[in-house]
């Protein structure tokens, strides 16, 4: 869409708020839908979530890539003047990952998992990183999770996502992590396996006394749960007739709110209502094409179109009895 | 909770909207939930409909029950102001369902049906039922739906109900039944089957153009999507932290919104929004206790404050960028 990353530049605002860290997994993914199949395209958590910020704040990327991994790549990341200096390029093959989805979109079967340079990867963050203000820690081992806390000064905001595998395997550890968090997103499933409790309200509630005063619960295109002191905030995913490829949704999501939070420095629960329907609409563009294809050519209108559509998606006139 | 049915009647005004006729099924069900079982309490889709909508406009339910069938419930539903002149009581054994709930109430397995009375079941409406303005047409066999539009001269606003069993074995009578009703509530694997289609936009889009301008997609504790010509509502689902027992939910939620609708004579895109958010607040009590037993405590102000909670529960503030 945009061949040259330099003309993409030239259209975008610089974004004026605080700056976010992003630390995680970039990817070669191939995927399979119904329809289609890529290979060996751009993916991981802290590549999705770092574009979908980097329309709203400035944006440093902590993570490794292999000596493989295509330097138009990473040119696409700084033409979205994403910081580059945290990522390291280590000799070996980038992370790899192969998925196919169901008709639905609501299964994916992982096909294959090679974590090659990420299976070593230790953050180390760049002298300048750490002032960082706002932090999302991606879905990675929460040792390193940990690590890089260790390595941020005062930051005012972190959030954290995780999964399945470290929620079984080091429970210690991701509860060390949680205790350093203000919010976590994690899915359904997830927020179950960490509780023990089946109820998702519970759920949360159970979570956020482990120390995250936010507790985001994702479902796919059933939306997002949010939890704080203020009580629930329920947002629906966007519905779309076009659903193309739905990798890297949760962490567009993700990037989006965190984007936001830091843009405008409101994290009060009124705050992050707001951020997470922004994080809706990015996971919504997200899906519309393959890998970060969609957002090439996203601007900013277009984003406050959207955002637009969600308002009038969930509006409705006052019950008067 | 109401030993003295006589009681609750004086609690309650008078509703003052258009007569909604309810049409389907009353049951005896045995419920299992992983905490708990009840066996042959009072159920069905027509019971629960008609008595959400009861909260709201003057009800006539026609449907069949067995001689086995308890006065009490009978007792229970007039003293709703429930109209039971369509009721017929036939010689056998009332309807049973049995079915058993995984500890998500997500999936449940149905472990008996016994028609019995309802197998040869033909509803016959009272003369005075002719003039019904709103009707419900719960799930029944749609050559059943079809016989009750005949005798109803000039309906204003009639919603239907089905399942995949009519979908699958009674297809080209289900499509007579839409041609001829302003809305259908499914869920979202009946109408992803309807329709051929798995988008739910797409596949609302295909269900619209069989007849009915409203589409709502029930989609259990995700919400509902209500699909008309002035673009999609989401309504997410009350999130609750004590679930008993979801058996009726979606039949509350639409008897709810249809109570809402004859109410208050608003069946335009924006009046149907605010009646599926009244659907929700009924669902929602539903389900937390067994059989229609939250119902029978349940008064306006309450069902006041849950609509209010509703509206906080989607509340955010516009994005400003």
């Amino acid at each position: 869409m945009n061949p040259d990353p330099s003309r993409t530049v030239a259209k975008q605002a610089e974004p004026t708020g605080s700056s976010l860290l992003v630390v995680g997994s970039l990817a070669l993914d191939t995927i399979e839908t119904q329809n289609s199949r890529r290979e060996e395209v751009l993916g991981g958590a802290a590549c999705y979530a770092s574009f979908a910020a980097s329309f709203f704040a400035p944006v440093r990327l902590v993570g490794v890539v292999g000596s493989d991994f295509p330097r138009a790549h990473e040119d696409l990341l700084r033409s979205r003047n994403i910081d580059l200096a945290g990522l390291e390029r280590a000799s070996g093959r980038t992370f790899r990952w192969a998925g196919r989805y169901a008709a639905d979109f609501n299964n994916r079967t992982t096909l294959d998992t090679q974590l090659n340079v990420f299976e070593t990867f230790r953050p180390k963050l760049p002298a300048a990183y750490a002032d960082s203000a706002f932090v999302f820690l991606a879905n990675i081992d929460p040792v390193l999770q940990v690590e890089v806390l260790g390595q941020v000064r005062r930051p005012r905001f972190v959030a954290c996502d995780t999964m399945n595998f470290w929620i079984g395997g080091k429970r210690t550890e991701l509860l060390r992590v949680l205790e350093r968090v203000n919010m976590v997103l994690l899915n359904d499933e997830e927020a179950r396996q960490l509780s023990g409790k089946d109820n998702l309200p519970a759920a949360a509630g159970v979570i956020r006394s482990m120390g995250p005063a936010a507790v985001v619960i994702k479902r796919g295109d059933a939306g997002a749960l949010f939890f704080s002191e203020e009580g629930v905030f329920a947002a629906p995913a966007f519905p779309l007739e076009k659903v193309v490829d739905p990798t890297g949704a949760g962490d567009s999501f993700a990037g989006g709110c965190m984007g936001w939070l830091a843009r405008t420095g409101d994290t009060s629960p009124a705050g992050i209502r707001t951020a997470l329907v922004v994080g809706s609409a990015l996971a919504s563009f997200c899906v519309e094409d393959f890998s970060l294809d969609r957002f090439r050519s996203l601007d900013e209108m277009t984003i406050r179109a959207r955002c637009a559509a969600f308002a009038d998606l969930v509006r409705f006139e006052r019950v008067r009895f």
